[in-house]
């Protein structure tokens, strides 16, 4: 058997030509996204106002299953790809485990994590359209930055609204953004009508993800040569994310690798849907038997607690409906929630899956998901993201357990990024501040009342 | 041909094995550093309450050309190393140069910069020496926070003086050290008896690299169980660095690449040092012919306005005295100089080797570096360190004589780290907030008249 090295670097040759589509694999398709008025699935010209038209040709192909990344992106790419798969030899000595761990690293990129793949994806397709820019939101601030970085390549002008706590507590994020030439605008602003009337009725609140969303599809639809763009939940965003399963399979195969139990970290699901997508083929197709488990914090449980129904994306309800996991368009988690996965939803392919049973998920409390990431960085050097601890968290659990067993099982997990800008979070944990706020049932059956009646 | 990837990666394997001491080939070798009382050469005994045994060894032999890398180190590097040496195909193409234009890239680890190298090397002889743990100075912090990772790894205790400038605008910096279990200390501080003098003196003064110095050196030689180490200027700091010198000739070596010019910011010296060390070897045989470039901030010009003489290392005056090109230990750059190469003196290596003409440099303001990080940024993606930065600089002005003269010369150039905890600066430059300060004749010229009489 080969020595396998600490990191499995592939050559820039061995990286994947083309996305893989697992939509055309799956037995049950994900659900259409549907008018919110008429409740009819959406047709690509109903997109178009707010979506670039590739992207949206790409959004309702259920059927072909691969995708040729075009040249512009695929240079760009090898700028920072293939990312390595590492062996946490380590993490494994620390533990004293049988287990072998390996993480797929998407952090050493300037946007600090995997958002940058469909980032540039997004902005190259914008630029082919014509289009003088792009409007977007972020909340932690990974997807904007990836974003701002993808338009200062292709010299596309972007408007980001950043949830307003994050624009407060991460002025350095903005600041990255800025040096990328993208606008920034805490949301929700006085900018837009949907803020303005938000603002009205919330004047103290510090924003969420909802608002931004809504805030940039006004601007997108509202000024001539834009268009929105999102990092996450759509399938186009797990199309272009499958870049990090599909090399991590080729990694794998390298060295005759299978794995036994992969694990992500799921917000909106675009690291999760992407790493899993080869590997769910296989497992689809009773060639691979491997459990698949989607981590969320227990502050925004969409899989654990949620309900699988048609929700609106944004709070202002003027996105397309889409059939997912999801907490309710209103929900949203308790402010001294620091780890970042704060969407309400889900995407809609995660969501199929986990409703089909290909799936597991389980919910964590943000204190065992910080202490997780400290000893992971304490050995193997890395800081991770608090949102890729969630995987960190879980993928350590597992490895416990086969200690226990003596099971030399291969757990592999997705390390999506790093926390330099997170470091007020780390503070708050170092100095015994944060707590583990939970939904109570009657919140949550509260904003299950608001779903709207598809 | 072969075809040059964006990156090259060598394999594992390919890792250099020993560390190349640059002293072993100089013809001229570096002068020895003097006890401050005695004016003579200072002995392994000497130094011994201060520095570890195996660095002490390292520190004067000047003979010796090939130290091997003990495994746990090289264990410790598999996990971030080798470093990419990466084409900038988008900054060619950006300048529109016939210039081919390389960079080492040490910034894809936790640390953010090569400075973990050495810390991790340091804290291994410390460990092996059964001491209980170390203490340094930080000023931006890079140095800090590689040695507190290198420390959790090896599981010794770390004591960290942090200029308190930056202690004060870098909390971040501060977090991490802390993430990965060092304590921090601003310096100067009430908790030595230098720092008392110090603030006794200067009540209101922010620190200084060589006050800070000064402080980590009165912790280490009066707790028992302690050593001093230090993060450049040293020549066994340039023996650790040579890492990257080495893994740069073998990526070159693979594509038939020689350079015609390699470009390094310079404070200490510690990446320049390294990176140049088996190209300056070639060159001092007269096997190869390449232009070498130090690149220094224009409000610390050490090489290009400093005297070449016998100087304190620190402030406090406790250090042996090091020949160099020196400002004066007690010049400060002034607090307006955003980019860190902060430090008064020079690498006693760099120093012989510039006084020999052996290699160039060139002071740049603070303002242009900021321009050419951005100009970088916004074309390879990655957010430069303001200290990498002015190697950028420089690089690009010689890529765009290149293109005046139509002549498509190798550049080579070390990108040390990232600047992710350097946003405070970056927004000073984008508020149009930052200056160029230059320290004028009359203010070197009074620093210089403390130059020790040796």
């Amino acid at each position: 058997m080969k020595e396998i090295p600490y990191k499995i670097y592939l050559e820039e040759n061995e990286m994947p030509k083309a996305w893989y589509n697992l939509r055309a694999d799956m037995i049950n398709k994900p659900a259409p996204l549907l008018n919110p008025g008429t409740h009819e699935p959406m047709k690509a010209e109903e997109l178009a106002p707010v979506f670039c038209e590739e992207l949206i040709k790409q959004e309702l192909d259920n059927d072909t299953a691969y995708f040729p990344i075009p040249e512009e992106i695929y240079n760009f790419y090898k700028m920072y790809r293939p990312s390595p798969l590492v062996r946490a030899y380590c993490l494994e000595k620390e533990l004293g485990t049988p287990a072998h761990i390996y993480y797929k690293f998407e952090g050493n990129n300037t946007s600090g994590s995997h958002k940058l793949n469909s980032a540039i994806a997004q902005a190259y397709y914008a630029k082919m359209q014509g289009l003088k820019g792009v409007t977007t939101e972020t909340g932690a601030g990974q997807w904007g930055t990836a974003l701002s970085m993808a338009c200062s390549y292709f010299k596309l002008d972007c408007k980001v609204f950043m949830v307003k706590v994050s624009y407060e507590q991460k002025p350095f994020r903005r600041e990255v953004m800025r040096t990328y030439g993208a606008s920034v605008t805490p949301s929700p602003s006085m900018t837009t009508q949907i803020g303005q009337k938000i603002l009205e009725a919330h004047p103290g609140t510090t924003g969420s993800l909802g608002c931004a969303i809504s805030e940039a599809v006004e601007v997108a639809t509202s000024t001539p040569g834009y268009r929105y763009v999102l990092g996450s939940v759509l399938n186009q965003v797990l199309l272009h994310q499958s870049i990090i399963g599909l090399e991590t399979e080729a990694a794998l195969k390298k060295y005759d690798i299978k794995p036994d139990i992969i694990v992500g970290c799921a917000g909106g699901g675009s690291n999760l849907g992407g790493l899993i997508s080869p590997f769910m083929r296989d497992k689809i197709k009773g060639d691979l038997d491997c459990r698949i488990i989607a981590v969320e914090p227990a502050s925004c449980p969409s899989f654990t607690r949620g309900k699988y129904a048609y929700d609106f994306c944004d709070t202002g309800m003027v996105c397309p409906l889409a059939k997912m996991y999801t907490l309710g368009s209103n929900f949203i988690p308790a402010p001294n929630h620091a780890g970042g996965l704060r969407y309400h939803g889900m995407s809609s392919i995660l969501s199929q899956l986990y409703d089909d049973g290909l799936m597991e998920a389980i919910a964590v409390p943000q204190t065992q998901v910080f202490e997780a990431a400290e000893r992971f960085a304490r050995v193997e050097g890395i800081l991770p993201a608090p949102e890729s601890s969630h995987a960190i968290k879980v993928a350590i659990d597992e490895a416990l357990k086969c200690k226990e067993t003596g099971e030399a099982k291969n757990i592999v997990f997705g390390l999506t990024g790093t926390g330099y800008f997170d470091m007020v979070a780390y503070e708050k944990f170092h100095d015994g501040l944060m707590d583990d706020y939970i939904p109570t049932d009657a919140e949550l059956e509260a904003s299950f009342a608001q779903l709207p009646p598809v």
